[in-house]
């Protein structure tokens, strides 16, 4: 599948967050983990398409995030840490997100995928900035990379043009969604010191513009959708 | 992950079957769908470990069985095929093997994915030697390589370490595998003819090597397992 790159400088300027200075491996382990479990959901969603090139096509939609997850998980090993051990602390705040929103009908679970991949792309991606060395270019360079939303936003438009009642659940969904998906982006600003080492999340002043500019994100897929975000 | 080849002389003459002219088209979908399908119960095996490092080692595992997967579909489109149409006739039939075999404890499962993998690997990549031009080598490499065996092995004397009636369960369960994957051995059978225009199944004399080649090597995965086949 072709992986059109969008512009670095262009979702780094999105998400900007400046003077914050997250740790390497928190970073590594916490985005590895919701990459592993992002392709667990995708490929639960793939199989459960009635129509078999729906499957296949977002079966390569997992694939790519698995691929993704591959390589932070690489580069986790690569500086002498388990991937396992880094991703640890994280697994009971992200499966608990997970299973908030796994009780969905189908096109809901493909809404999901959509909308949670591009949102906390974007924001690992900015916030990746902030790491020392080679390691951010390198985190954002996957994070950036297109997992396939065409594919998402092609079933979902099919979807809604088959069942007229879809778009108003999918609404609905979609503000459950980007309501649970922030708190996830939130709790890694628990972690990042400013630079006057307090933690991201004391200053509210600083946080609101990222989140402001992650909704924006959001509304624009949701508008994309035909959608009210 | 490196992945050691094992010598496509050897496999190839282990299930040999000679003069079986199987169609192209139908073994590249059957396989295709196979591997779909393996890929799908891989990820999901995975997912239900408990220990991380496990789920990520079986991830892994579901890698390289979904670019089996891709590989044998990217065979199809280029031979103007979409492969899901390919895939599509075989569906039913390898839908209800996956469904015999999905009620199982987690152990059951991963050894499904051992034994079942091991076996359609070895058939199908002998019953490929028989396609016209580079198509059967193309098929037998991708197939030949390991997915991965020695990650199930170990999570599998882990568990029989840990658990002692975990054995009797597991030699029982592998008694049920072998007997169902059979079939979809021969199921394949069906479609192919043998050089007097006949279907392959109709000369069990002929065919009963083939499955008595196929019930070593399952053997041989069971005594390393300490397992009664």
């Amino acid at each position: 599948m072709p992986r059109p790159r969008r512009g670095a400088a262009r979702r780094v300027d999105r998400v900007a967050l400046p003077d914050l200075r997250p740790d390497t491996d928190a970073l590594l382990g916490r985005v590895a983990y919701l990459k592993l479990a992002l392709f667990e959901s995708a490929s639960a969603v793939a199989g459960r398409a009635t129509d078999l090139g729906d499957r296949e096509a977002i079966t390569r939609v997992a694939a790519a995030v698995l691929e993704q997850h591959t390589e932070l998980s690489s580069m986790l090993e690569d500086r002498g840490i388990a991937s396992a051990a880094a991703m640890h602390p994280f697994t009971a705040d992200i499966d608990r997100y997970r299973r908030r929103l796994a009780e969905s009908g189908w096109h809901e679970s493909v809404l999901t995928l959509h909308l949670s991949a591009g949102l906390l792309d974007d924001f690992f991606a900015g916030l990746a900035a902030g790491l020392p060395g080679p390691a951010g270019g390198r985190v954002a360079e996957v994070l950036e990379r297109d997992i396939g939303h065409d594919v998402l936003v092609g079933v979902l438009q099919q979807g809604l043009a088959a069942d007229k009642r879809l778009g108003s659940r999918l609404a609905l969904w979609g503000r459950r969604i980007v309501g649970d998906t922030l708190l996830v982006a939130r709790s890694a600003l628990d972690d990042v010191r400013d630079d006057a080492g307090l933690p991201a999340t004391t200053e509210e002043r600083r946080i609101e513009p990222v989140l402001n500019d992650l909704i924006a994100a959001h509304t624009r897929r949701m508008d994309r959708l035909g959608l009210t975000a």
